[in-house]
């Protein structure tokens, strides 16, 4: 059935009250889907559906909704129901949920839960935003080396249910310190009396708590991992990582990147849920700082008038080229950026490849700046007199500046465009924020220096 | 260790000949770490390598190396091992495998292999690249729902080890459609007499053959799965796409948004794998169809060549704010087709919202362009005059000239920004070629032509 479809009923069942069927379809639909239903209800619909909901699900459905639907449910239901959805909900996704919530609201919530949960969530609340440890479940199983394969599956049967993964066994010596893995697939495969350390993998790939989220998503995605334990400073096993969890990392980093790359401050909002003044307050910081950048663009102009004033159409035929120059530097240098700001954040470029990769750009910048050189310069020399009046000034000359000043351009856009987001890395900016609109921007002022330099030295002014 | 210390010792061991212990350290290494060592080696080492390795793991290093190795190794190595290869590697990681290669050498290598291998790889090649049916594989279980869970288990443990995941049971009707899955962990903790439907979950979320990958990727992230199905156009189940191969392809989808958003073709190749002339191609053909743009643009600034050369300061000031007038509005264009560009990909905005979206940055674009409209009053008052010789020319009504250009300009390049990736996304083209480079040179024009209006109709020019 169309989604469509399935909404309209839904509707229908809700406003006529039907209570019972409703909670009947629930039971046939996704949790996820179930949640974006909710999230077209208003605020009294929205509590009658979580009140419907049967309670098995009700956790799992809170937890893809979005944070303004969950605070708007969280203030209307009372501390019990509260407190059976913290309990309900898988650790990782409870810290989630409350580290997107007021503190007022978090402080009701803490309250509410009991408390060997509530010490849990406080722990983790601590840990560093965008930290594996802000990222990991407890909700694991943990097995000793000695154990056999029975003794594991009975574990398995009796504590499985509440994990968020038994696909990996994590293996621990007496002191906690993490000793291998076993896929649960191989462990099945093997005969009920081995013993899980003869079949474990040794040295597993780990993260330490304090690791950015980043390296996480590069570790998972490197080794195809379903997911990957987290030790404390002391090696000791605290947690994992799920990769579904690390799906939503690489795409909120992904995002961030896009962001920065257009000039905006990066922000975990929704486009249509946020509001124009928070998207403008998002714009304007670096608008102005790139308007303030500009102004030196413009003082350039303002100080080779004299070329730009340029006896018979010359000066305005150099004027006029003007939007070619800086769009064609931009483009080139947002070109280079992208390729290495991308190469960077998927582990394909290092900082030690600085001088490969810029002799790299160095020959491409040769190749896409003859190729250019040659179309402006015919252009220059044959299109333009056909448009104007008196094209008469239009010589060999003119159109020899203006090449030359593209090509430069070229040369220079590529090169900054290459050492740009390096350079920031090296000095741990993000890569991101030196895109297309800083290049532009730096590559403008020194395009219009060169090309106005070049004139004056070719056309003598 | 670190990873540069493993490497010096491999080289150590390598160049030595000692090639019993370079094995047995191989066997402490993940297939994915041997495969970037083995990256860095020259042809005739990378062969010897590749007969030291463990045989059950060489497939497996293998599927992790790059196109370039696998070509040169295949074109090194015998018929019979090219087939003990292709035999020991999951289908889908033999078909990528083959796709990457040149005609001839698929030949061989399909020659090789035995004929039943041969047929489902020629199936495979037949899908459409990008859709689910390439990018599936058929190494999955299948069960019915009379089995128990007993028999489930049995069949596991006898046919499990060659999957690519057990962790998702696949179960089926006698005509072969896909009518439930069942994660093992629920099956583990169900008793063993229990038949399998009545414990699967009815209506999987499932793709067919011919489906995008972007779908995939989009359904795989959205469910959390692990792995999801793929039916036939009769809805017979024939395959599965597990999560570590779908993340390779929203890395993929992600990096060629970001090359379409820079104005480059979108290209597999690794940036420092790719020679600079492959790189110049991908480049120039964008760089090409905007300098012809940009024609257009130089073309009005000569049709209003009377206003840049007004009496006076006046025409200088106009020209100097040139540069900021086209950097605002490419920037302010970016951040609008960046959102929307995103947005769309991720499906938080849909063709539905377009009127929304469009009311949403109207808003917004008044917000920014009463700030910098303010910033660009004053600045054209009071700063410029200072680094003018002779900044008598400067008026209130020049400055109001500049700041209502770009207050329209403002408007114009979010609402370009807002509503061409969407017109794309309608016309059936990729929303991200309309990113900033197309957005500033079609604003480039327009706030030109805005430009001078203003000032032709406000000074009396």
């Amino acid at each position: 059935m169309e989604w469509e479809a399935i909404q309209n009923r839904l509707n229908t069942l809700l406003e006529n009250g039907r209570h019972g069927e409703l909670r009947g379809a629930m039971m046939m639909l996704n949790e996820v889907d179930i949640a974006q239903y909710m999230e077209t209800l208003d605020k009294d619909k929205l509590l009658l559906m979580f009140r419907i909901l049967p309670k098995d699900i009700s956790a799992d459905v809170f937890s893809y909704m979005s944070a303004e639907q969950k605070q708007t449910l969280i203030e209307s239901i009372g501390d019990n129901e509260i407190r059976a959805l913290i309990d309900d909900m898988f650790l990782d996704d409870a810290v989630d949920f409350l580290e997107e919530l007021p503190a007022s609201v978090v402080k009701r919530v803490l309250q509410t839960a009991d408390p060997e949960k509530r010490n849990l969530i406080n722990q983790f609340l601590r840990y560093p935003e965008n930290s594996a440890g802000s990222l990991m479940t407890i909700e694991y199983l943990e097995f000793h080396g000695e154990d056999t394969v029975r003794q594991a599956m009975e574990l398995i049967r009796k504590e499985g249910l509440d994990k968020e993964t038994i696909y990996t066994l994590y293996i621990i010596d007496s002191t906690h310190h993490l000793i291998g893995t076993l896929p649960l697939r191989k462990m099945i495969l093997a005969s009920e009396d081995t013993v899980l350390s003869s079949i474990m993998e040794r040295n597993p790939v780990s993260v330490c708590t304090t690791d950015d989220q980043e390296k996480v998503a590069e570790l998972v995605r490197r080794y195809d991992l379903y997911a990957i334990p987290v030790v404390d400073k002391e090696d000791r096993l605290v947690g994992i990582i799920t990769a579904d969890d690390v799906m939503d990392v690489i795409e909120e980093e992904t995002t961030e990147d896009f962001e920065k790359m257009a000039a905006l401050t990066p922000s975990d909002d929704e486009y249509l849920k946020t509001s124009p003044f928070k998207l403008a307050l998002n714009r304007i910081p670096w608008l102005l700082v790139m308007a303030i950048i500009a102004i030196f663009t413009g003082l350039i102009i303002t100080k080779y008038e004299d070329v730009l004033q340029a006896t018979g159409s010359v000066g305005i035929i150099l004027t006029s080229c003007i939007p070619m120059l800086m769009d064609t530097g931009g483009n080139c240098g947002a070109q280079s950026s992208t390729l290495i700001i991308r190469g960077l954040s998927l582990g394909q470029i290092t900082l030690k490849d600085f001088f490969k990769a810029l002799w790299k750009e160095f020959r491409v910048a040769i190749i896409v700046g003859a190729v250019l050189f040659i179309f402006t310069f015919l252009r220059v020399m044959y299109v333009n007199p056909l448009f104007m009046e008196n094209g008469t000034g239009i010589t060999w000359q003119v159109a020899l500046v203006v090449s030359a000043a593209l090509f430069c351009t070229i040369m220079l856009a590529k090169a900054l465009g290459c050492a740009m987001p390096m350079l920031a890395k090296r000095l741990g900016l993000d890569p991101a924020l030196m895109a297309s609109p800083m290049i532009t921007t730096v590559v403008d002022m020194s395009s219009l220096f060169i090309y106005f330099n070049i004139a004056k030295m070719v056309l003598h002014l």
